[in-house]
C-alpha cells in the first residue's frame, strides 16, 4: 500500500533545524507574522485564482508529529529536548486569508500567518506545497471555463498528473469551474461528480465494435458514452453508436453521447452532429478529449464545433508549460518588529508589517483594476495609493468602494467557520471572475492589475531599507 | 489531516464501468495483456529513465477496495453483484518490466501486464499515474546528473511540487542520480538522505545577520550551511559566514558551507570561493539554488563556477516545461487473440501480441543505438530487424549481443523478488547511462534511438491491419 498522510515531517528539513534554533535560543514563543504571495502569473495570464485554502486548514488543524515521525527525527541529529518539544507540537496559529476562489494578483498578500515564530516557520513548506499547486490548477481551470461558456468541463488527468497530486488537482479544477472528474478517488474524497466514458482497449477486446458498444450498454444502460474513433470514426464508430443508442431507446434507455479522441475534432464533431441529428438522436452529446487546453477549446469553439463536453487531462493537472505557481512565504514581523528582505531587484524587496489588502471596486461594482496594500492598523480604508516602486506616482482612491480581502479563517489553530461545500467555493470563484473585466482575462497580453501601497506602508518600507542598508 | 492511501478507487471511473461490463458479460476471467510505453521523450531529450516500478508493485501487491470505497461505489449506480465482486478483489496479475532505472526509448514496451482482462484494465490509471510521473522526474534528474559530474545534487522542490507528488518526485530524483532531498517526509518514507540549509526569514528574524549565523551554529554546530544573500552577499553574508565558521572551528566544529540564492551565481561563487580560501576555510562548500535546471547547471560549470552542491526545485519536481511523460497503456492480447488499434497516424498503430524487447550491444559493450521488439515466443533473439514503418528498410542483427529487457517482476500479484534498496536502483541507472553513447545524451538535437520489429511481429501487425480494415 502506498499512502501519504500529511504530518509534521511533511516539510523541508531547514524548517525543522531553524525551529530547533528558535527553541534552543528560547525564542520559540516570540510572535511572528508571515505573508504568502506570488510574483508571476502562470501562462502570462492576467490573474490567479486562489485555491487550496481549505485543504491547508484541514492539515493545520490536525498538524502533529506521529510516533513514526518522532522516531525518524532521532536519526537527524536533532537536540533531544527539541524532539521532546515536537512530541507535543500542535499548530496554534492564526490565519487571515483571501476566500478560496478569490481572484488575486502578484505581489499582494493572499494569506497572513500569525503565531509563534517556531510554528509559523515550520508550516512554510506545506503551506506552499498545497496553495501553489491548487492555485495553479484552479487558475488553469478557470481559463478553460472562460472560453467554454456553459459547456461541461471534466478532469481526465489522473494518468498524467504528478502521482497523488492528481487528487488535489481534481479538487482545484472544481474551484476553477470544472463540473466533474474521472478520478474516482478524488470524487469520493471531495464529493465531486465522477464521470467517464470507455477506452479503446475495451473496444479492441471485442472482435466487433458494435458488440463492444452493446455489451457496455447492457451493463450500464443509462451511462453510455461511446468512444467512436477506434477503427474509423465516421464510417464505423458513429454508425455503430447510432445503432447501439437506438437499441437502448427501444429498451427505454437513453445513451449520453459519443466521444471523439483523435483526428480533426472540429470537423469530426460537425459531421458526427449531423449524423446523430439525422438519425433522430439530437440528445446525444459530443464529448471530445485529446491534448486539450484553453487554447484548443477556444479554437474549436471559434470553428463552431458542436462540442458539449470537454475532457481535459495533462495541461489541466500539470499546469504546463509553467507547471508551478511561484508563491513564496516571507517574514513580515518578528519579535514585535517589522522585517524586510533586501534585494538588488527592487521588486523583490518584501513588504514589512501586518498588512491588509483592499480591493477597489468601480461604480458598476466591477474590480477597478488596482488592489491597495495597507497596514492592518490603518483600518479597512486608504485615501491615497502609492505606486509600489516609483517615487512620484500616486492615486487618490477615497471615492472607491474598498473591500478588505484578508479575513480571519483560523484562530489559535482552529477554523473560525466550517469548511464550505465545494460547489459553494466554485460559485464564489465564478461570481468573482464575473467582476473582473475581460481585459484581465484575455490570454494574449492581458492588462496588468495594479497594486499600490498606502503612504504608511511605503514609509515603513523606506525606513527599514535605510536601516538595513546602513 | 489530509491523507492519501492508494486503494481500488485510485482509478478513472471508466476502468470500473468497463470492468463491470466484463463482469456482467461473464468475461472477467478472460486472459489479457497490456503494454506500457510512451511516444515522446520530454524536453526533446534522447532517452527516458524508467522509474516508479517498485512504488507500483507496492500498490499492486496490496490493491483492494476498502470498506469506504465499497460504500462509495454504491453511489455510482453500479451493479450490486459487481460491487460484491469488488469487495473480494485483489490484483493477481503478472508483470514483466524493464528494471527500474533502465534507459528506455519511445514506442517500445517498458512494462507488460498479464492477467484477467478485468484486473489488467482496472490498474491502467494508477499504473500510468505512478510510472509516467516518476519516469519524468528521474529523466530530468539524470540530465542534471549528466552535467553536474560528481557534484552533489539535492532536491529542494517540495514547495513547488504538485501536492503529495513531491514525495514521489524525491524518490524519482534519487533514481535519476540525486544525492539527497530537503523533503523530510520523503526522506523518512524512502530512506533518502535529508538535507537543508536556512531561510532568509530565519536571518531576518534576528536584528543582525551574524547573530543569526551564531545562533544556528550553537544549535547545530556540525550542520551549518549559512545563507549569505539576505542583505549583501559579498559585503555582509560571506564575511559573517567566515566569522561564524571560524568561531565554530575554535570550538572544534566545522561548518559545511555557504548558500547563494540570488544574483549572478557564477561570479558570486568565484568571489566567495576566493574569500573563503583566503580566510583559511577551503573546506567550506558552496551551495547554490534559485531556478536551477540542467541548462543553468551546465552553463554555471562551463563558466568554471566553483559550486559543490546544487539545490534544485521547480524544474526537477515538475519536469517543466513538458511536465508530463505521455506514457500509455494499450491492449495487445484479449480472449487469446492479439489485438491492435488502428489510427490514421501510422506511428499510433499499436503492436499486437506478447512481446519482448531486446537491447542490442556493440562490441564495446555499449548500447548499439537500436532496440528490437520481438514476439516473446520467438525467444530472446532476432536475426533481422524491420524498420517499424518503412517497407524496405531492415537490418541484420545476428552479430550483436541481445539483452532481453522485460523480466518477470510480479507473478500472480506477488513480487518475484524483494524491492532493491534505492541506492542499488540509483547505481543501476548510472551504470546503464554509462552504456548510452553521449550522442543520445546531448540536450540539443540528441541522436534518435532506433527501434525495429522482428519479421514475425511485423507480419502479425500487417495481418491484423488487413483484418480490421476490411
Amino acid at each position: 500500500m502506498l499512502s501519504f498522510s500529511i504530518s509534521g515531517t511533511y516539510t523541508d528539513l531547514y524548517e525543522i533545524t531553524m525551529g530547533q534554533t528558535y527553541f534552543l535560543e528560547g525564542r520559540q514563543e516570540e510572535p511572528a507574522s508571515f505573508d504568502y504571495f506570488f510574483r508571476k502569473i502562470p501562462d502570462k495570464g492576467g490573474y490567479v485564482l486562489f485555491a487550496g485554502l481549505h485543504d491547508l486548514l484541514d492539515v493545520l488543524e490536525d498538524l502533529h508529529f506521529t510516533d513514526e515521525d518522532i522516531a525518524y527525527l532521532q536519526d537527524l541529529n536533532l537536540n533531544p529536548s527539541f524532539i521532546d518539544f515536537l512530541k507535543g507540537f500542535n499548530f496554534k496559529g492564526t490565519l487571515y486569508a483571501a476566500a478560496e476562489g478569490e481572484v488575486v494578483f502578484p505581489n499582494t498578500p493572499v494569506v497572513r500567518v500569525e503565531g509563534t515564530i517556531l510554528e509559523t516557520q515550520l508550516v512554510e513548506s506545506l503551506l506552499l506545497n498545497i496553495l501553489n499547486f491548487e492555485s495553479l490548477v484552479a487558475t488553469k481551470a478557470s481559463r478553460m471555463r472562460y472560453v467554454a461558456g456553459n459547456r461541461i468541463l471534466s478532469d481526465f488527468g489522473l494518468r498524467r498528473a504528478h502521482g497523488p497530486g492528481a487528487v488535489l488537482a481534481a479538487r482545484a479544477a472544481m474551484v476553477g469551474g470544472f463540473n466533474s472528474t474521472s478520478n474516482v478517488y478524488a470524487a469520493q474524497k471531495y464529493g465531486i461528480p465522477a464521470a467517464g466514458t470507455m477506452a479503446h482497449s475495451f473496444i479492441e477486446s471485442y472482435d466487433d465494435e458494435l458488440e463492444a458498444f452493446r455489451a457496455f450498454a447492457r451493463a450500464r444502460p443509462d451511462g453510455c458514452i461511446f468512444l467512436v474513433d477506434t477503427y474509423n470514426t465516421l464510417k464505423s464508430g458513429v454508425p455503430n453508436a447510432i445503432t447501439a443508442a437506438r437499441e437502448l431507446e427501444a429498451l427505454g434507455h437513453k445513451a449520453i453521447g459519443i466521444r471523439l479522441d483523435s483526428g480533426d475534432l472540429a470537423t469530426l464533431a460537425k459531421r458526427s452532429r449531423t449524423m446523430l441529428n439525422e438519425a433522430g438522436l439530437p440528445y446525444l452529446k459530443i464529448i471530445t478529449s485529446n491534448q486539450l487546453d484553453e487554447y484548443v477549446i477556444k479554437e474549436l469553439l471559434e470553428q463552431q464545433a458542436p462540442i458539449d463536453i470537454f475532457g481535459v487531462g495533462t495541461k489541466l493537472v500539470t499546469g504546463a508549460p509553467d507547471a508551478a505557481l511561484d508563491g513564496v512565504y516571507k517574514i513580515a514581523m518578528a519579535a514585535g518588529k517589522p522585517r524586510l528582505k533586501l534585494s538588488e531587484t527592487k521588486e523583490k524587496i518584501t513588504l514589512p508589517g501586518i498588512k491588509q489588502v483592499l480591493r477597489l471596486m468601480d461604480t458598476n461594482g466591477m474590480f477597478y483594476g488596482a488592489d491597495a496594500i495597507v497596514l492592518a492598523a490603518e483600518g479597512d480604508h486608504a485615501d491615497l495609493l502609492r505606486h509600489p516602486f516609483e517615487d512620484d506616482t500616486s492615486l487618490r482612491i477615497n471615492g472607491y468602494l474598498q473591500e478588505p480581502l484578508l479575513q480571519k479563517v483560523m484562530e489559535n489553530g482552529k477554523r473560525t467557520a466550517p469548511q464550505p461545500p465545494l460547489p459553494e467555493i466554485t460559485a464564489f470563484s465564478q461570481s468573482r471572475l464575473k467582476l473582473l473585466p475581460d481585459a484581465f482575462k484575455h490570454f494574449d497580453n492581458p492588462q496588468g492589475y495594479n497594486v499600490g501601497l498606502s503612504q504608511k506602508l511605503w514609509d515603513l518600507r523606506e525606513q527599514l531599507k535605510q536601516h538595513y542598508r546602513q
